[in-house]
Parts: structure tokens; C-alpha cells; sequence
């Protein structure tokens, strides 16, 4: 389970539905920059599946598809956001040590 | 980033490391059920490659090798505790719904 709570964009959807609420599938798209839409519906699916996000279609004309956290989905925010904020506190010690690995290591 | 912090392994060698210090190898193997040789070998490399984990190299004879946190590990400790806590909390309630989804989509 863990590898998929991982997954940077699964990771990335949960934040922005966490923040905004209910988001269509092309709002989704359009917050999460480079995510193609093959990899949206993938990961939309998996976290539907795992019971995170809940889908509601309207039946409208056109028909409108809207994604909003579920209950179990509003409690691995805090989780998740503590993961986040230390990637972002974090980034450049990781990207340093990596370099000076690759130098090591290129030896 | 996100993606190898939260690999299922990656996040098990740290939790090992964290609770019990330094570590050897083999140790850790038996500690990490059912972790392959390859796959051990490939997660303490990219966690030493972020600056996660450190490994000393005693020469011994035989040489011994040991993996511990370095302080930059140490700090990802309390995120990922939240977050191997929530999947042990709430594992139930995702199986459960996997279930109910595939169950729904297999009509």
C-alpha cells in the first residue's frame, strides 16, 4: 500500500483535492502541471479504488465528473502534508548529497 | 523525490535503522522479511545516494559493513512514522473498499 500512497502523483491529486474540494478531471489537469492524461486517470482510479476519492457523475448535458477526498481519503492528509513539506524543506541537502555521490562514485 | 520515499522498502530499511541504529547487511535482511539480496542492496544504495543513510566500511577482517541514519535521515523519521501509522490504522478500511470497487466495475 505504501508504494501507491508514494506515488508522487497520487501524492499530488490528494494535495489538491485536500485544498480545493471537488475538482473536475480537466481542473484537475490543468493544477497539476505535466501530468498527462493517461497517468491522470490511472492514478484518479487507484485512489478511487482504495476508497480516498469518491467520483460523482452529473447527469447533466454535457455530463459532468467531479473528484472530492472521502472521509477515510481527509485523514491521510496530515500524513501526507508532513511528507510534502519535509520534501520541500529538504530538496537541496538530497539533490547536494546525490551529486557529491555521483562524484564519489564516478571515481 | 516523493517516489523513492515512499517506496514500501525504502521506507522499512528506515524504519529498521531508526528504531535499532546501525546496522549490518545481513541483519537487515533478516529483519526485512521476504527482501531479496538485489533489492536490498539496490534501496540502501539509492537511500546513501540521497544522503538518507550512511555506510561505514570497518577494515576488519572480515570486513564489516554498517548502515545507520545520518542526521538528514533522522529528520524524514517523523513523517514517515505518520504515515506507516496511518497504513497500519487504516489498511482494513482500504481493502474493504478495494473490494466494493472491484465488485461494482466487474458487473
Amino acid at each position: 500500500m505504501l508504494d501507491q500512497i508514494g506515488s508522487k502523483w497520487a501524492v499530488l491529486v490528494m494535495g489538491e483535492l485536500g485544498r480545493h474540494g471537488a475538482r473536475r478531471f480537466t481542473e484537475l489537469r490543468q493544477h497539476l502541471g505535466g501530468i498527462s492524461e493517461k497517468m491522470l486517470t490511472q492514478t484518479l482510479r487507484t485512489l478511487e479504488r482504495d476508497g480516498l476519492i469518491l467520483r460523482t457523475v452529473y447527469p447533466e448535458a454535457p455530463i459532468r465528473v467531479e473528484y472530492e477526498l472521502t472521509p477515510l481519503g481527509q485523514t491521510l492528509r496530515g500524513p501526507l502534508k508532513a511528507l510534502t513539506e519535509w520534501s520541500t524543506q529538504h530538496i537541496e541537502e538530497v539533490v547536494d548529497a546525490r551529486q557529491k555521490y555521483d562524484e564519489r562514485t564516478r571515481k
